[in-house]
């Protein structure tokens, strides 16, 4: 009874070049290296906008007036309090479970208690104002530590970094951790915005729909490897090892971790401006992320040529992230609350029109067997 | 700020006619009213095979011998108690949560506190074991009783029953319970099963998977309509009244529940055998459901004649689930308990070989906007 018995298993090339959804919401160019959210490119949203003014991009389709951007940030505000049942629910789990579970079981403990009916923009909005916070609290409490109340003047990227510490954060640290907000909050068609889009097709909530989309992006094949970003820069530890450690790494068969990517076919127009983030936040760290990645890019040039591995959007978003100060395992958990804004825009989408999402299968199994009774076995 | 604003929704037809991926789990087909797993029909394993046996044949690819079925019975059994934390979060819950939304909860929470790496069968087994337990111990807290402990001589059916009320189960109501969780287990690339397969897809874990899968399932376009049957039986409430009540009720545009299906062009295997468990489990409540099912087929074929419409799994599955003691807000909930089966069969399916599922989206925004900065809006 230990192993499993498949007949053929031929999955036919993951839905590649499928078209599965439309959207007005985010466009990839992999050849040319662009994304844009509703027409605006990424690289002047990361530089000139708020996240809260690009989710409110996402959600409404134009960027916010004066008025309208208050407006939503005294909403996202007023969302900003851990209730009584999740933050029990919070205390209930192990210390040392996985943020990403942590997450997922938070959202869907605060949906059973806060959400009902069909998926709204008020609800969008308070889950994304929601979704840092319970990081922020669990994290406090495995370390000893109690949840803090939101401050009242701090935005989304600021307030997360306050809840964390308890500190105010530096202007530098709020720049970058607001500039990665902006440009990961949406990307196509990824995995857990597809799965998203398909539980709201059901007619399911928002709640059920964003904690499918947790689970999905906690796989390592979508949005659970930054963290692996930090592991391989602390390996190597200072710039003078850099060169001799990738070149063993890739001597020994190792991936290296940052590079390459399914769609981009140059460079991820987001790890340009991440890069940037990443010399403000923390110079010393950047200098060692930045002479690695010179090195990588170079000796993968060397040893595959042609094969046009570039920086990807994890490399410098460990970086980042490692450099305003978060623990390698709230770097997924962190993405996740930045794609909330892209995962409730699509749900909020996929309902105008709904049709249930439901592709075939093809079956491979036997197509007749005489049923024995268990007797008779 | 109440509006959305979205370009051109146009959703290309929810992936229908689309192989999404290869399975030798089930095959539906619909044209004929058959439905297999692994090439035995659904017809023998309803009258002869237990739950258990059925979990085996789709998680192992051919039906248990006795010892392999006595070996796959105790690993249910050990899995059969209620953890701390998991009883500690269903105690956070409020008492009029959604059971759906607990359940997932519940799910998230045990995979938080149990599940580490990739999906294995023994993770399966343990799962499928535990939701019943999760069901019965939320159903006891919601009403003020305490949670029990399963009984060590009761299978999957008869212990979920046992545990809901304290009370040793009729035969009857076993052997109908169980044919439901039989014919239930499986069922094609369905949205839940779909939705499970892209989160394994990813590299995710089991409990991610199935807690995703029942996000999906909870919505009313897939198995979150059972419920809207029985409160239609009684509304209905004698056989006298029912020809005019369903007179009426199309005579005032409303659809009748528990007829018709996005795949079976003929009656559904599944509401067969059903039927007949409806009969066994409790003749009074089915001389109504099979009176009501007569006069609506009847009538709708006099008033929409071609349509075609069949009685559905979802009719005869409600008076199946009424007829054992289940309240109406546990009939998904119970129907994803069997379906867990069939997804933690198709997540490790999906894993063998596995690629990550990632479609395409046709972008239908703008092409180019022009940021202005918000002091100049």
């Amino acid at each position: 009874m230990t192993q499993q018995t498949v007949s053929e298993p031929r999955n036919r090339g993951g839905l590649e070049g499928v078209i599965a959804a439309s959207t007005a919401l985010s466009k990839v160019e992999g050849t040319e290296g662009r994304l844009i959210y509703r027409g605006y490119n990424i690289h002047d949203l990361a530089r000139n906008a708020s996240f809260e003014e690009v989710a409110y991009l996402l959600w409404l389709g134009h960027l916010p007036t004066k008025t309208e951007l208050v407006d939503l940030k005294v909403r996202m505000l007023e969302n900003r309090s851990l209730s009584k049942d999740v933050e029990q629910v919070l205390r209930t789990l192990p210390k040392n479970a996985e943020p990403m579970d942590v997450l997922r079981t938070a959202v869907s403990a605060w949906g059973a208690s806060s959400i009902t009916g069909q998926p709204t923009l008020e609800q969008a909005i308070a889950l994304t104002a929601q979704i840092p916070v319970f990081l922020a609290a669990f994290h406090r409490i495995r370390n000893g530590l109690e949840p803090l109340e939101s401050h009242p003047e701090l935005d989304q990227a600021g307030n997360y970094l306050y809840l964390l510490t308890g500190q105010i954060p530096s202007e530098e640290h709020v720049k970058a951790l607001n500039a990665y907000l902006v440009m990961l909050a949406d990307h196509g068609m990824n995995a857990s915005t597809f799965t998203a889009r398909i539980v709201a097709s059901t007619g399911s909530d928002i709640a059920s729909a964003v904690v499918a989309a947790i689970g999905a992006l906690k796989g390592p094949l979508h949005g659970g490897a930054p963290s692996k970003v930090q592991d391989m820069l602390k390996a190597i530890g200072t710039q003078e090892r850099a060169e001799s450690w990738i070149r063993e790494a890739l001597a020994r068969g190792e991936r290296l971790m940052g590079f390459g990517h399914r769609v981009y076919k140059t460079e991820d127009p987001r790890a340009e401006e991440l890069r940037e983030m990443a010399r403000i936040a923390d110079p010393e760290q950047f200098a060692l992320a930045r002479r690695v990645e010179e090195l990588a890019l170079a000796i993968l040039e060397e040893q595959k040529p042609g094969r046009r591995l570039y920086t990807n959007v994890e490399f410098y978003s460990a970086v980042v992230l490692a450099s305003v100060g978060l623990p390698s395992d709230l770097f997924t958990p962190t993405f996740a609350s930045s794609r909330t804004v892209g995962w409730t825009a699509h749900i909020l989408e996929q309902v105008v029109n709904n049709r249930l999402i439901r592709p075939e299968s093809a079956y491979t199994g036997p197509t007749e067997a005489t049923f024995v009774p268990i007797d008779q076995r």
